[in-house]
């Protein structure tokens, strides 16, 4: 059965940006410290079409959560548009000709629009009727996948206080960022029962995965 | 060469205590969890003066940490007095006639009071001229010892935006608490930059050590 899930790297006090997001540095101050572990590894590198990097536990993560994703869900400020400190203007997104998703992208907007087609095998389609929705037409769209919430927190949180997510990896980062988007905030603790399934460490990050009981 | 550290144990959104604490909860909804994985250990029920208990990796984490500290520092609210929801008298504190600590404990006020000697080696000792007096007052009673700073949140802030950190444990829980006082928080990410010493984990909670960078 296709799980609902997010992988998503935080800082050590609980953000997934630094502070000051801005069209030149969209994860903030210092937030791009919390992708330097992936950076540097062949799996990852290889999704965004460049060569080399390193191999062993890290990158053994990486292939094993892209491997089993058959869709994405994202808001509209992960998209690259709206409601962010960018102005509201429609436009192709922060993710290039050849967004790394490969896979169609399920965008939360209030805006509706016709689906964008991207190379690679990336499509974003634009979903308004809320995080509910999305995920539907994600596990779809997905088939025998998982469906994989991109981000960003404020997603997150809607789906994790709504029992949506069945299981999530946090890809903890030894950095501190001080201010940001958090990704686990104003959680419903009756609705969010955690069991540990399981922690993978490196010296450059700590992979921790759970199970959200139902 | 002592350390200074702290040991504590935070929700995995990040809090170390929940909402709503009160005389008959201080750590508020919730927050006993934090130290559910603690409890069933022998190592820290022989500490509290109870017999059992289970072995294994958690109890040696909590084995090693209690047998290098020689002092505490903590915050006023953590001793049981004044700051807190509970009223600004002088009182005895949260912890009983035989406290947990073993050793001196250096709490962090604005009220000067002579020094609380309590059974089984704990005396509370109240420092009003900050933080960096507090560590060492701390330090010259540990000697070879480390010095452990047992919270709250607001104390280790102190401790880590002023340089004052050498090490820290984070027991993680899987647990959220959905909102209470959060350990890492306003940190400033050019004082606190942090390497990974260590992750332990089990089904029940995960150690993870970070070296505070001079």
């Amino acid at each position: 059965m296709a799980k609902v899930r997010f992988d998503i790297s935080v800082s050590l006090d609980g953000f997934i940006t630094g502070p000051n997001p801005r069209l030149e540095a969209p994860l903030g101050d210092g937030g791009m410290q919390l992708h330097d572990w992936a950076f540097r590894l062949a799996t990852w590198r290889e999704r965004h079409g460049l060569e080399g990097g390193e191999l062993g536990a890290d990158a053994d993560v990486v292939s094993e959560l892209l491997a089993s994703v058959g869709a994405f869900v994202m808001g509209r400020g992960m998209f690259g548009g709206g409601e962010g400190p960018w102005g509201d203007e429609p436009w192709e997104g922060w993710w290039g000709d050849e967004p790394p998703f490969h896979a169609p992208v399920f965008v939360l907007t209030h805006h509706a629009r016709e689906p964008l087609v991207k190379q690679g095998g990336t499509t974003f389609s634009f979903v308004t009727d809320g995080i509910e929705a999305a995920l539907e037409e994600a596990k779809a769209a997905a088939s025998e996948n998982d469906v994989s919430i991109a981000g960003g927190g404020d997603v997150v949180r809607q789906s994790l206080n709504a029992g949506l997510v069945d299981e999530f990896q946090i890809h903890l980062a030894p950095v501190v960022l001080g201010d940001g988007v958090r990704l686990l905030e104003r959680l419903d603790p009756e609705r969010v029962r955690l069991e540990r399934v399981r922690v993978i460490d490196s010296p450059t990050v700590t992979h921790l995965r759970y199970r959200v009981l139902s």
